[in-house]
């Protein structure tokens, strides 16, 4: 097969969407190029048991090259596209190699994910770091980790009480999921290990602006998630804005005033941007973007007046929920158009997002889901969680093994990744000391 | 139960020596305080397991809490034995919170271990890092990954041969074992996963200045071992010596004279280093140490004219092996003294070191082993192998999980840990930017 041939299509980034249009692509005559910036696909839905240390890294991260194996019109390129141009039809990688290449394409498929928003206050980011990508699933579990291990070293109450607290900002499925894991953490899973520090005094807070947690979900699933929430030993504090985040607290502002809370770990889960492409990418085309810098697409997923290029994803402007499955469909779909675009068929129906469902973790044993007009709470929804995402993981090896933690988390109380590595935690050392003296 | 009644034992490090000696002394009515680095214990000999993708780093680091949890007379503090005031029998502790603190002791059992030794050279560690603790196997396996990605993107068949082109030096059981796992890596475990780069071009040269493989093994067990390292793929390249080692490469001398090998990754598992510690805890006491720094004893493990202080494992010099069993059974032994002084029994007979056995694996399927005079190859070594590190693997649910992906690995043909976070691709580039700079 020769590559002048054959209909090219590149695929921007590995994530659901991504992978989905790729290996919707596998008979289809074209080839097919994926550029990502990390060698594995990210099962995003569970990188918070890899923060918590239910899960091991690899297990949510299976490689690229072994899901696609058994593809052969694909190549995966490692780097980050940095432009496209739409007039040449190339888009322009730095390669991981420091090197920068132009990659032609016939179709495009743009499905680069977005970002947690520090809506402006982007020197947040050092002190509360979000939860998007495998390095900060590594960095947050080393800080929580290493926060029981702070207080049991420390003597004195305050500081202690400092190492004990953990502030979440924003109560949607990845707060509130964190939010319970920390809290099964202090007051079950590390239960009896330390001596000097009271586990039982841990504080996990639960900050949004919104009035209630998991806002996406019918409200009576808000309310029941609540409830748990509350018998696990979260605080949730809603209708709370956080106006400053710094080394050792957050400052939150209410209707009724402004407080400071005191903790050395917080995490971000609050907003969503996309990425710097986006931007890129809407100036090239004339496309519109929405306040997120989402851009606007066509009910074929293409960018007006593009109907060669595709963003699919959480990339994409609208009212569709940025989970896993509006993406794994999206990617689906714009393969379809490009398979029928090929074969000289008519353009298929506008994409319609099929909706099986939503749910969030709250802890063991406990989940909630809302499917159409049907709410799950408690052991069922937890059950369909555990159903779900068992079936979703990539891999048998995957499958097993993750249920293999899950079985020594959830019947029993381990974690069996507690890593906290030395570079971890000196890196972070020196950060707070130049924090420090900063602000002397 | 008041520590000031009590027998202090302080036990300075939590690996094979300390924690082995630490859970001899479960029934001995003394307080123990263990003083750790990390807040794991390492299973050192499945290390390389780690750096190759096998194993995730929390099967072969389970963490010291969970592993004594039942074990009421023990406390943790996290950080590291800076000196030892032996008149004030005391120990100065840099905590991991930065602190400085002091910590009595009636008894003191040294574990804290070696490292290897650059022979003067420390500069190379930058270019071939050693194989001792998490931190490093987790920069070797973002290394030796990520070679193979570079080599993919590169098109200029020089670069791509330096990406290709693995060096070990020193052929003891690391060098061994990460030799015949890169080599497995190359020709089967990542075969057909690259379309650019030809995995089969991959060049593993394990290095050593003796003449044989494996030289602490049997001389036929040797032979054996290069045999099947030979049919891997893999160079021996015996009775060399390294002279130089860069970013770029290796500069080796043999009889016939000087020769420049051209790598990008290098792994350094040569030579036996004291810690610092040892060299204190010699001018304070007055003990001889041998050339690498280790400490002489006495037949009861302890230092000369100090009853008192304990020095097993690797730390202690002497004909034993660096191996897991000497530091398990000096540990052992260790506290069995202690034991029998507080109740007031006569000393123990001297220590005697049960050798049983000593093993390599190759590859899947092949392992050597030296059990007394008896020698097993092939198959029968690598089941010894396989039921042997079974056994000692601490942890029910670590044995499982292991056995499980050793399933993937050696039946399939699955690397499920093949990470290299963004972070650790990022620091490298630099430090070579840097390494670059300066040779200009």
């Amino acid at each position: 097969m020769s590559d002048q041939q054959q209909h090219r299509v590149v695929v921007v980034g590995a994530g659901f969407g991504g992978l989905f249009a790729t290996k919707a692509l596998r008979r289809v005559p074209a080839s097919v190029t994926v550029i990502n910036g990390t060698s594995y696909h990210l099962f995003e839905p569970l990188l918070y048991q890899v923060a918590t240390g239910i899960l091991s890294e690899g297990e949510v991260a299976p490689p690229i090259r072994e899901i696609l194996k058994r593809q052969r019109n694909v190549d995966l390129k490692l780097g980050w596209v940095t432009d496209v141009d739409v007039d040449e039809r190339t888009v322009l990688v730095s390669a991981m190699n420091g090197r920068e290449i132009r990659i032609p394409y016939d179709s495009l498929i743009v499905a680069a994910g977005a970002r947690n928003s520090y809506f402006g206050n982007e020197d947040f980011a050092e002190f509360a770091p979000s939860l998007k990508n495998i390095d900060d699933a590594l960095e947050l579990r080393s800080r929580i980790f290493h926060a029981f291990e702070m207080a049991e070293l420390e003597d004195d109450p305050e500081q202690r009480q400092r190492w004990l607290t953990f502030v979440l900002i924003g109560a949607g499925p990845t707060g509130v999921e964190m939010a319970g894991q920390i809290a099964e953490l202090a007051h079950r899973a590390l239960n009896g290990q330390y001596h000097h520090a009271d586990l039982g005094r841990t504080r996990v807070i639960l900050i949004d602006a919104v009035d209630r947690v998991l806002p996406a979900f019918d409200r009576p699933l808000s309310v029941a998630a609540l409830r748990k929430l509350t018998r696990l030993g979260v605080e949730a504090r809603l209708q709370t804005r956080v106006v400053d985040v710094d080394a050792d607290g957050v400052e939150v502002r209410t209707a009724a005033g402004a407080e400071r809370i005191e903790a050395y770990t917080k995490i971000w889960a609050a907003g969503v941007a996309a990425p710097e492409l986006a931007g890129r990418i809407a100036a090239a085309t004339g496309a519109a973007t929405d306040r997120a810098g989402r851009i606007v697409v066509g009910p074929d997923l293409t960018v007006p007046g593009h109907p060669e290029i595709f963003v699919v994803g959480d990339l994409a402007a609208g009212d569709l929920p940025g989970v896993a499955q509006v993406a794994m469909q999206g990617g689906t779909y714009a393969a379809g158009v490009i398979r029928r675009r090929l074969a000289g068929r008519p353009a298929p129906k506008p994409f319609h997002y099929f909706d099986k469902g939503n749910m969030a973790t709250i802890s063991r044993f406990s989940a909630v889901a809302n499917v159409g007009k049907l709410h799950f709470s408690g052991l069922a929804g937890w059950f369909m969680w555990l159903a779900v995402h068992l079936f979703y993981l990539i891999g048998f090896k995957n499958k097993v093994s993750a249920l293999t933690h899950w079985l020594v988390s959830f019947l029993g109380r381990g974690r069996s990744e507690r890593i906290a590595t030395t570079q971890q935690i000196q890196a972070r050392n020196a950060l707070n000391r130049l924090a420090a003296d900063r602000s002397r």
